[in-house]
């Protein structure tokens, strides 16, 4: 089995110049690198303000782009797994809210498309269309890393159990969640969901945040958070810009799900989550 | 639409005599309904040690069992829905652990039968075979009442995120989940689970234990408590025998469905929930 292993989780503070933001993310995978890190996640939108304005403006293809060449090179150069926090990607006349993955030789791994778009009305409080700027995914997307098998959801995607139980039934040991909640739903239910993506899968959960802005027009809750199998919290930041290295321990998965065999007590005959894909 | 109507969660202490928990139930449903309870829960085993060697000696059958009778008694004299908790339920050779529903006029409307059994071994922490001495049940439980439709789940089938999912696309506007969670879980998951399915589903879920006491075999949590559709705390007790009332109000989960559409986000085209019965 896999030993222990740990996960760089960077909570960087997004600005409105993109050569800042990728400079700041280069930076601190340099430094998770640096502090032992086999892998590192970054934040949603972590090269742009979170903004249907700024999408497109910010946008980039594919394999040309400037974020996505520094994230490969940055996985290369330290010799880690990057999983890109997501970026705006342009393919044909979309725009997508896309995660690029990279391994440790800066090969590219795979790409997540947000499939659940952040459409919600809350009268007076929160008002976010995200389907006005972007389109959405329409894959789940494990990876597979020497490491072991790593989900990757993107923010509002954390919100249905569907695809976290998939994830998990896909062999997952670790669910990588960037993310932007924000000053109503972070509080109401941020590390609520990390956690309990992770106790009812009985895997590693990560949900990677931006820093808190409170000058932007979408203030981010920040408040990066990991949770255990067990739903343990090990290791959370404040709103502040940050680095938070957390453990994963396969041999932690195995216990749980050992002592408390959550997934093997699925009532399969009465009902089941279904892939269609 | 349905006014606002209140439900009383009923958490009182379970001796080790029958008759004492039926005569302490019959007198706390009546206390609900006095203050304006239009449905009453009672806990998990309300009538009985949570014990795999209490369970045959507790256990009555339908429809002349004295706990049976009383819940149907109550319920009529009280003019309200009671959801009996459970009790151990014997057909046949099996006994099953099993939530009794009657009507206002004291009819039988549902039965639920637990479909998940508690087998988990936490090393040196907590041992519990429930397989042992029950048998599973095979049917999601919805329940029409006037009231709205009204899921019933039992303790571990919280666990399991496909069931409240079911329970909400059937129409359930609170799931009902008579427990008895202990002193590993409940602190670890209790409230946890149940703000989370209120949560996911968009709908009221009130968890209702029995108030804990310390010498028996198996401790119990205690802390029942409620959520909203929001998954906010809207009522919760200590670990002492108490009545807690809760409001449950149709226009919220109107409102949280409108504002926050997660059930209609769901991507439907990629994966679903199936039942199969």
């Amino acid at each position: 089995m896999q030993d222990k292993w740990i996960l760089g989780i960077i909570q960087n503070r997004v600005t409105e110049e993109k050569a800042r933001n990728i400079n700041k993310a280069r930076d601190m995978i340099s430094e998770a690198a640096a502090r032992g890190a086999r892998a590192v996640a970054l934040p949603e939108m972590f090269n742009c303000p979170y903004d249907n304005k700024a999408f497109p403006l910010f946008a980039e293809s594919y394999p040309g782009g400037e974020t996505i060449r520094m994230l490969s090179e940055a996985a290369a150069a330290n010799k880690i797994y990057v999983f890109g926090g997501s970026i705006p990607e342009e393919e044909g006349d979309r725009i997508y809210n896309t995660c690029f993955v990279f391994g440790p030789d800066g090969t590219f791994l795979a790409r997540h498309r947000k499939m659940h778009l952040f459409d919600v009305d809350i009268k007076g409080k929160l008002k976010f269309k995200e389907s006005d700027a972007l389109g959405a995914g329409n894959e789940i997307t494990v990876v597979n890393t020497s490491l072991g098998k790593i989900g990757v959801g993107i923010c509002y995607d954390i919100r249905f159990p569907e695809l976290a139980r998939l994830m998990s039934l896909q062999g997952a040991v670790l669910m990588i969640l960037p993310a932007a909640f924000n000053m109503v739903s972070g509080p109401a239910h941020w590390e609520l969901s990390v956690r309990m993506r992770a106790v009812d899968n009985q895997f590693y959960v990560a949900g990677i945040a931006p820093a808190r802005d409170e000058t932007a027009s979408y203030v981010a809750y920040g408040h990066s958070v990991a949770a255990d199998p067990w739903g343990q919290v090990i290791g959370a930041l404040d709103e502040k810009e940050g680095l938070l290295m957390v453990e994963i321990d396969p041999k932690r998965i195995e216990q749980v799900r050992n002592e408390f065999p959550l997934l093997k007590h699925r009532r399969q005959d009465i009902y089941e989550v279904k892939g269609k894909y």
